[in-house]
Order: structure tokens, then C-alpha cells, then sequence
């Protein structure tokens, strides 16, 4: 952990559980976030918690998704919203020799912030044309212009990351000194999300090409893979 | 939707936005949560929401998870916690002809209760072995007896559905009419949760073999037919 450029958690973004899977490293942090094409997000309207899975993108220490619940309460109610953003990838499922011991592997990272709309509709512009070209570079170049209208029907959610902090397991099974000569298979089972063949339009000309921008999105690939390497395309 | 085995959502669970996409059906959104190993629940501990991973399991109508923030919470401050619990899986990326109607294939299910922990040593006990069961039925039969000290250094809490919602998208791309002969690739680029090779420990001797409870976690298969598989093998 680089001291310059790590966040500095206070009581709530601490991890107090297995601190030692905690990571407050910034690149660490940003890295789970952008191969994540979906977030979930917490937030509390009327004492009540919600939990919103929505697709989410990162522009530096700004995060932004589209419409859920919280933009039509930040619409009708509230200037801004404090909420919990979490990303989390599933890597492996760990089977240890004792049945406590088993675990998981995964990459977890929880954002705290302040949630506001995008109103501004040159702003939101920006944001939209941003979402097109940080996911598929390259594509916004073959799509007709936004309309106006399409703008105003979508709601921009943003906000600036104030804390952060992550989680990782990444290593075998640990089982205690003790069980290790038991007779019981033990390891890992490998999780990936992983690209599909295409699913092609059905009113598209069967010789219509898969465009060159969609390459990193190859049949196989984690998407994972893809989207750091378009997040990188995005803003080198 | 068979209204006797569906959820009847109070305005909480309600879906508002792309209500053509809700679903309150029981088996729907139980097979959302039996599909997925991992989900996200929002709660609230001073004003502040979280939204934490966990791991998860169901039984019949009650839900269950490990340790987390939210069990600190219920040990030291509250007997009951109002949380939201949801489970999301991706499945595609839709590209479409214009910016405005990319999307995303997608089964959500949203679940409100209230939390408690789970105290009874013998509830616990109970509710540990039933995660193993589920996940891997057949193991437990393998594993020595957890001890009274691991249940105790573990965290279970469960949760009641009160009500609960689903978000269903699983078709191709939907265009605007007008964009339809745009000379722009369009569809879906699908994306699934994949078991990859397994990763045995390296205490391991060469000749254990991978025991055949572990079947339905077969290379290449994906996760969610895998714990689906094992979910009705433990409540057939």
C-alpha cells in the first residue's frame, strides 16, 4: 500500500473483519471497480435501506450510474443522498478440510459518498456520451447523435468517491495445522464471468460485420479482461 | 404470474421504473437467489446505509448469511435489523443502434426482511451444516464435526422475506423503429459466471481424488446451473 495514494478510511470504511484482506490502495480500488460493468448500490429513503444493482462507470475519483430509485428520490425529495456503493467479483468457491474453514475468493470495494443528480443537460450530455465511449471505445463514432428528448428521459447519477476501501481473497484454502492430513479434497473451484458467443440483432443483414471496436469483447474472454482494457482505452 | 405463489409487494418492493420488467412470482425470484452464491445487503447503523457482500443461502422462506458488519451491528446495539437483500446476475451486454437504448440482460431479485442474528448454539450449528449441505451436498459426510469454538467464532444471521421483487431482462436488443435500418451492428453480447479448472491444494497428495459430491461443479459449467443443481439436491 503506497501511502500517496491510498484512501484513508475513517470508522465507517475501516474493515474490522479479516483486516488482513483489507486494501485502501487507490489503484487496487479503482481496478475492482472498473472490471465490474455492475454495481450494487445502498441508500435509505424513509429509514428504509434499498440495495439497487445498476451499471455504474468511473471517470477519476467520480463515479457515475444511470437511473434507479435514488435518482427519483434525489428528483422529488432530497438535493443530495448519502449512499454505499459496492462492487464485488466472485473469483472461486474454497473448499476446505473442515467445514469452517471454507471460503471464498473475491475482490470487493465499498465506496462511501454523497449522491447527486446530473441536471444539468450539457453535463448530462457529457456523462452519456462518456458511459458509450468508456465501455465500447470506439463505438459512439458508428451511433446517430443523442436527441434531446433521450437526454431528459435518462437520469445521471454521480458522485465524488469520500472514502473507499477493499477487499481481497486471492490465495488457497486455509485450513488449520491440524487438518491438514485429513483425507478430505481441498482447494479451489475457479469462478469467471466470461463472454459469450453473440446474440445478433435478428433484423440485422446477416452480412453485416462485427465491428473492430467490439475486439475486446471476444467469445471466451473475462469480462473482466474487456472492460479494464476499454476503461484503459477510454482515458490512457 | 400465479397470484397464490407470488409475493404481494407493499410500495417498498414495488417496481416503478420499467414496471414491464417486474416479476413477484415465488419460484422466479428463488431461483434468482439459489442461482447466485453471493449478494449484497443494504442496512443502515446511524443514518449511515451500507451495502455489504456476503455469501447466502435459502431455506424455504427464510434467508440466511455469514458474519458481517451488519452481525456487529445486532451483537452490540440491536436485536433487529431492517435490511434489503439483492441478488443480481449479468447476462448480456445489449449493444444497440443508438446510444440511448444500450442496456443490459439482467435477472434481479430484491428482498425486504428483517434481519436477526442467530444465537442458539444449536440453531447455529444447525444452520452452518445446512450451508454445506446446500452448496455441497454430499460433503459434510467427508468433514469431521465443527467444533464448539468454531461456532461460536462464527456469525449467522437470518432474515424472513417479507416481501420481495424481481427485474427480469432476457431479450435481444429493443430499438427504436425509426433506427432500425441504421448500418450499425446491433445484439447481445452475453456474459455468464463460468467454473473454471480446479486449483487443489498444494498440501494435496497427487492421488486424492476430486470426490464425486463435487460433480455438478464441473469445469466449464456455468455457476448458476451448478448451485441450482445442488439447491435441489439438498430440498428436492
Amino acid at each position: 500500500m503506497t501511502d500517496a495514494t491510498a484512501y484513508h478510511p475513517s470508522a465507517r470504511a475501516r474493515i474490522k473483519r479479516n483486516p488482513k484482506r483489507a486494501e485502501y490502495d487507490r489503484a487496487t480500488i479503482h481496478a475492482i471497480l472498473d472490471a465490474a460493468a455492475v454495481c450494487h448500490i445502498a441508500y435509505v429513503i424513509d429509514g428504509q435501506p434499498y440495495c439497487t444493482p445498476t451499471l455504474h462507470w468511473r471517470d477519476g475519483e467520480r463515479l457515475y450510474w444511470h437511473g434507479s430509485s435514488a435518482s427519483r428520490m434525489l428528483r422529488n425529495q432530497a438535493r443530495s443522498l448519502p449512499v454505499c456503493l459496492t462492487v464485488t467479483h466472485l473469483d472461486g468457491l474454497v473448499l476446505a478440510r473442515s467445514a469452517f474453514n471454507h471460503s471464498a475468493n473475491f475482490r470487493s470495494a465499498m465506496v462511501f459518498g454523497t449522491a447527486h443528480l446530473v441536471e444539468d443537460a450539457e453535463e448530462k450530455r457529457r456523462a452519456l456520451e462518456d458511459v458509450t465511449d468508456r465501455l465500447f471505445p470506439g463505438r459512439r463514432a458508428e451511433l446517430r447523435e443523442m436527441t434531446t428528448q433521450e437526454i431528459k428521459a435518462t437520469s445521471v447519477v454521480a458522485m465524488d468517491i469520500e472514502e473507499a476501501s477493499a477487499k481481497v481473497r486471492a490465495v488457497n484454502v486455509g485450513d488449520d495445522d491440524e487438518d491438514g492430513h485429513l483425507p478430505v479434497w481441498a482447494g479451489v473451484i475457479p469462478v469467471r464471468q466470461v463472454i459469450g458467443a453473440d446474440w445478433p440483432s435478428p433484423l440485422l443483414p446477416a452480412t453485416t460485420p462485427r465491428p473492430a471496436h467490439l475486439a475486446p469483447f471476444a467469445e471466451g474472454r473475462s469480462l473482466d479482461d474487456a472492460l479494464l482494457e476499454t476503461a484503459g482505452l477510454w482515458r490512457p
